[in-house]
């Protein structure tokens, strides 16, 4: 009752229906005009009162408000004026691409890791430890850089297993890495700097720069590598690249090229960003040593996410930041609001310290290496006569060639029908003529979905056959020829 | 062992001792000289090869590889280069001030809500719900705009609470209000655009607006309200307010002001942010509705957080945003990586959607009420000498101005020494000269607390006091006068 009242009495006064200093009738006779209790208009009155809709003037009851009348008139007309437009930056960043995802169906998009297989009970443990109140500094406004317990867990395990160099203030703790990469392109770009970006390459990167208002200018990776000799290209500030296990394609950048990538950045004075995304999957030999280790100028920042080691929803990911630079990070992870709770940080921590991390990636290790033997004996039992696929000795996806000319586009359309999810290739380029294919990640899937999903991609190119043979007929089709 | 030798081999590789195209002992050999076994040298090898280090010759064995000589060099001169500059923008970001907290000292930082009496034992249980293996999507890269059960709990307590104009789509749920702060400068402001912000005023929304390269004008505001009259401002773009609990002085915005402020906005075509951080805690009468729900343009983005009414380290808030412009800010949500982990948002939905938030909410609310007076009273008990303070209807802390001319960033100093903290009033100001005071959270701390930091404070006082007696002192001071 009281909410009507309420929303009546200032409907009207906004509308201008009620008009300033006008005098309410007393609550007792409204209430008994209105069939309610006093109470109820007491209370609404107390609420306009508050809001400044209504006012009491000493001995002489509540009158409505003098409200500048050229306001109300102009809000009841307000309607048409519309919104304001977003600034040509927001407008920018509105506009970029993202890689979707579908719901209920993870088979085949790229990063996913195995979710069934994560130890659930020591994690749900660990939470639960640290949902309880135990040191208030755990849940208020501490520990912008990140909880030092994971800036320590995480630099031991950085140092011991990716060679990289830093002491834990140089971990900065984010939001995962597309904060990461928020962080840096903003920390280092300025807007028309030049970023050498490689092509095919992370669309997450991309939309970073781009939001930042760098020009992206391509360096080109094949299977053979990246192209680094070429000098007609602009000079960089920033240059991006993955190269432990390029993303998409799988491939790891060789000691001679990271020497000279190093060399070229130093002539130009660039950074260089090494994202180290999935790195931890390496099926044969040992993990090859992050570029950050080889560097002594301080132009290499690392970054690396707990995305596919744990899960891609915990939203942790990190940079290592020079030394000197550690505290200007830490205010801007603040200001920007890219720090993660403290609650997961905390568990996590522990997941990593107690051991738990080094045994899921050693089981993950061996799943992914199995799996990507399967997927590789199923895509050439089924899908053989659309495309070609090679295994690679690490990472959580494979990039599929088709063997006609198909657009990846229409064939993800088309999956996306029949409930299966990929990754087109031709999204990873952003200046050339895109390459097709079809980037699928197979770590996520259990043998049974993999068939299953693998037989719904099949039906996925069975009906792209028949819409370009039917785009091919003549509009009064013939019979088909016997 | 093998870590050593590898480091070794490595090592006088890259110091070009080793150089290019050097035959080295085959593995049995390698293995007797140093006294290791032979797979030791064996996986060593294979690491180098693996990293291009070395090169294995067809029927000749294991030799260091062809790398640049000019870039091995290069290397080695590296260190004397040093690392690139920031962008400027990245400088700008890095010297930003932060509200910095003290370890291990809650009392008087303001916006601390009270922590020990969150249930966490119901929110331990939520936490476990979900923490255990339920469905794929809550771990994938699902939901960037929000999971859709907290989207629809948020639109249903902000319409039924403050009055405040949605459906779920519109929630955009980010991690914490300084990353909703950092997306809608972005979005709404360009490089030299000008942005109105009240002055005192919040000083994260001052480095997000600044981060995004925006020109601050001061909008004032007093204990009597906003001066909305001064017609000689630059014309805005943005107008950043809190209008139903003002940061930090804690008036309200009267409903006059509301629509003049709506009226101006529309007059410069410029966006309203509204930020309403702690409005919840309103001690007499009703909350005031949100401006959001008085506006027809959609010109008023609406935005909220969790850090107050759950607790700070949550990082969970939320932006309203136009019908029309929501996809796009999902985009820019995912791309700029402000999403917050799904299963942090699964545990917030349940503990709205199962009553847990509005029956913790009512209990914090009597219990502020109740610290608000007490603290008025000890403060004028045992701090008259040095400030005055006024008690308020809502929020989570109090400005006290001082009796005499301190310097509030002097009176800061001396009170971190003796372990309390508190925010310069002074650090609210961005271009007028700023006034002096305090600005003291009250909310998290319980009476035995309260009471000790009081007289901490009395004693940094007293410290500031002997400290300017001593400066009035010629060098060689004379004794006291009697």
């Amino acid at each position: 009752m009281h909410r009507q009242l309420y929303d009546k009495l200032r409907g009207e006064i906004l509308a201008g229906h009620l008009k300033s200093d006008t005098r309410l009738p007393p609550t007792r006779l409204m209430a008994e005009d209105l069939g309610v209790s006093r109470n109820t208009v007491i209370t609404t009155y107390d609420a306009l009162l508050a809001e400044g809709y209504l006012e009491s003037r000493s001995g002489s009851g509540t009158w409505v408000a003098t409200l500048p009348a050229d306001a109300v008139a102009a809000r009841n007309l307000v309607g048409s004026a519309g919104a304001p437009s977003l600034s040509s930056r927001g407008t920018r960043m509105a506009n970029q691409p993202r890689d979707r995802t579908i719901p209920d169906h993870i088979a085949f998009h790229p990063g996913y890791p195995e979710i069934k297989g994560f130890p659930f009970s020591a994690w749900a443990r660990l939470l639960k430890r640290h949902a309880r109140y135990s040191h208030e500094d755990l849940y208020g406004y501490h520990w912008v850089a990140g909880l030092p317990r994971l800036q320590a867990a995480i630099a031991d395990y950085l140092r011991g297993s990716r060679g990289v160099e830093c002491n834990p203030e140089q971990v900065l703790v984010v939001n995962g890495a597309q904060a990461a990469l928020d962080i840096l392109a903003r920390m280092l770009v300025d807007e028309g700097d030049v970023c050498w970006l490689e092509e095919p390459g992370y669309i997450g990167a991309q939309n970073a720069m781009l939001s930042a208002g760098a020009r992206l200018v391509p360096l080109p990776v094949g299977p053979e590598g990246w192209s680094l000799d070429d000098e007609a290209r602009p000079s960089p500030r920033l240059i991006f690249v993955t190269p432990s296990c390029q993303w998409p394609l799988g491939c790891v950048m060789r000691m001679e090229d990271r020497l000279r990538l190093l060399q070229i950045a130093e002539r130009h004075d660039a950074w260089i960003v090494e994202d180290d995304y999935d790195s931890e999957y390496r099926f044969r030999g040992r993990p090859i040593p992050a570029m950050q280790g080889l560097d002594k100028s301080g132009r290499v920042i690392y970054l690396g996410t707990f995305a596919k080691t744990l899960f891609p929803s915990l939203r942790i990911g990190f940079i290592i930041v020079p030394p000197q630079l550690a505290d200007g990070f830490k205010r801007v992870a603040s200001n920007t609001g890219h720090c993660p709770s403290l609650l997961l940080q905390a568990a996590l921590a522990d997941f990593i310290s107690e051991g738990y991390f080094a045994t899921h990636l050693r089981r993950m290790r061996r799943l992914y290496a199995e799996r990507q033997k399967l997927f590789v004996a199923l895509c050439r039992h089924h899908l053989a006569d659309w495309l070609t696929i090679e295994e690679n000795d690490a990472g959580m996806q494979l990039v599929a060639r088709f063997t006609r000319a198909f657009e990846d586009e229409a064939l993800w359309q088309s999956a996306q029908r029949h409930g299966v999810d990929f990754s087109p290739l031709s999204r990873q380029f952003f200046s050339s003529p895109p390459q097709q294919g079809a980037i699928l990640g197979y770590a996520g899937i259990d043998l049974k979905a993999m068939r299953e999903a693998i037989i719904s991609l099949r039906a996925a190119f069975v009906n792209l056959d028949s819409e370009c043979a039917s785009d091919q007929l003549p509009k009064s089709a013939l019979p088909p020829r016997s």
